[in-house]
C-alpha cells in the first residue's frame, strides 16, 4: 500500500531530465510501490512525448511507466503544438486540462513538486 | 458556488504568457464560476504590471480580472523595481509579502500552481 | 509558537538569490519565530552550499540558519556532483532523498514554495 502520493509538474521541455532523476531517485527512496507517483505534462513541455531524437528519454518514461508511474499530457497543450494525441506513446493519458488535473490531484492528497 | 481553488505563483516575467495561458484555459475546462483563482506575482514578475510596450498582455491580464480572477503584487518586490504602488492598474491588488499571502492560501486549501 | 509552515524548493543554481530574498522578506512580514521554514536544495541547486566564489551568499545562509531556517541538501544530487557531504557547512544538513523530505513536509503540512 502506498503511503505517499506525488504529482511532477513539467512544462518546460528542457526539466525532463531533472524530473525523471527526481522520480528514479524518489521510487529508489520509498522502494518499489512505495508511492504513487503521476507526472502531469503541460505547455511546451509535452513535446517530449514525440520527440523521437530523444528516444531514450521516451524510454526511460517507459521504464517508469512500467514501474507503475502515470503520464499525462494536457489536451490543450497538445493542440497548441500541433501534435496528434492518437499518435501519442501508448503509455501517456490524455485529459482535457493539466491544470485541473494538477489541482484535483492537490484535492486529493497530492503532493506538489515542481522539479 | 465554486469547487476549485487555485493560487498561479509567477516570480519571472518570462512565466506571463504561459501562466495566463493556463488560467485561460483552466476557465474553459472548469467553466464561469467554477473555480476561485488568484495570482500571487512577486520578484521580477511584478514588473510585467507596468509593461506598457506590453499592453495586449495586461489587457488580457484585466479581461480575466473581469471574469472574478484576483491579481496580486508583492509590494516588496514592487520596492525592489522601483514601481509606484500608486501608479499600478486598478485591477492589481497589492499585499505586503507575496510568500505569506501565497503561504495563507495554501492553509486555505489553495493548489499551488507554478507555471 | 509559529502559526506558519513553508517549504522552499530550490533545484537551480541561479535561483538561490530569489529564494534567500523570498525568506528573508516572509522572516520581516510574519517576525522572527513567527514560521518553520525549511530549505531542501536538490539538482544542482546543491553547488551553492560549496561555491566559496560567493562566501557572501553563504554567509546569507548560514545567518538565516541562525534566526531558525532549516538548510538541506539531498544526498543524490550531493553524489551526482561530486561534492563530499563531509566538508558541507555547518549549517547544512543532509537528507536521503530530497523529494521524499519534500513530500513529507508537505504531509506534515507545510505550504510549498518554488522561488
Amino acid at each position: 500500500m502506498s503511503s505517499f502520493k506525488v504529482l511532477f509538474h513539467v512544462s518546460d521541455n528542457e526539466i525532463w531530465p531533472k524530473a525523471l532523476t527526481n522520480i528514479r531517485n524518489f521510487i529508489k527512496d520509498v522502494g518499489p510501490g512505495g508511492a504513487e507517483i503521476e507526472v502531469v505534462a503541460n505547455a511546451a513541455a509535452v513535446a517530449a512525448y514525440y520527440n523521437n531524437e530523444k528516444a531514450d528519454m521516451i524510454q526511460q518514461m517507459a521504464e517508469l511507466a512500467g514501474q507503475g508511474v502515470k503520464f499525462i499530457a494536457c489536451r490543450n497543450a497538445l493542440k497548441a503544438h500541433s501534435l496528434d494525441e492518437n499518435l501519442r506513446p501508448s503509455f501517456v493519458e490524455v485529459v482535457p486540462a493539466g491544470i485541473t488535473e494538477i489541482v484535483k490531484k492537490q484535492s486529493a492528497g497530492y503532493a506538489y513538486i515542481k522539479p
